[in-house]
């Protein structure tokens, strides 16, 4: 299947990786630890995925978050499928921190903007991620 | 189990009912149709709950999702477990159209205040709700 990510994704966030059929994206604000999962579908919300699909998403939502517990050590994650903006379903899975960047408040329109990680930081992210991502698929 | 719902929570919302162990509110600013699902549980984060908590609050936010569609004819839902400031566990499903009350915003930190509904129509979207929730269980 052609599967597209929206341009507005791609122009915020570095492609991680690809796992069961979702893209692992990480959002270029360095802030925070900030995920974004799309799962290939033409589908538009969490609820019209197929049984299959909807269970890769959680699982990789799942273990994200425990890697923001164990990787990045953040105390908190919010996870939501908004897309009032994007219409391309995706899944956003964020890490934080009592005194973070825009602690207590929602990031979204809230956080202040932050420079990009370098390139080694993100190659080193992408290998240990997807390590811990497929040890707790098998 | 004792299992007392959070006093801001209390506070913001309307209770509406309880199915399968998750308790339904409704937050009382009318701009929108926002709902909140509350799992009787210590867990405090969507991955931490057990499977079949887990698979009872998924299905309970699907039914609420496609009753934001058909009952209060949203065109989008935002879906999101935040908690950065209510640590108790709990799911937002909130109704959303081009043009509402902070479109294309999040609703956290951004929507107008409003009026409550008047008890009347609290009355009827709860016996909307669970009789269409009842539907869907079954």
């Amino acid at each position: 299947m052609a599967f597209d990510l929206h341009p507005q994704l791609r122009n915020d966030c570095h492609e991680i990786g690809r796992l069961n059929g979702c893209h692992i994206l990480l959002h270029r604000n360095s802030n925070l630890p900030w995920y974004i999962l799309v799962p290939e579908t033409d589908a538009g919300e969490l609820h019209e995925l197929t049984p299959e699909k909807r269970q890769n998403l959680d699982a990789l939502m799942d273990s994200i978050a425990c890697f923001l517990k164990t990787h990045h050590q953040c105390h908190r994650t919010n996870v939501a499928a908004i897309g009032n903006r994007v219409p391309q379903l995706h899944l956003h899975v964020v890490g934080r921190w009592e005194g973070d960047a825009c602690w207590p408040d929602v990031v979204w329109g809230n956080l202040p903007p932050a420079a990009e990680r370098d390139q080694p930081s993100i190659d080193a992210l992408r290998t240990q991620l997807m390590q811990f991502l497929e040890k707790t698929d098998s």
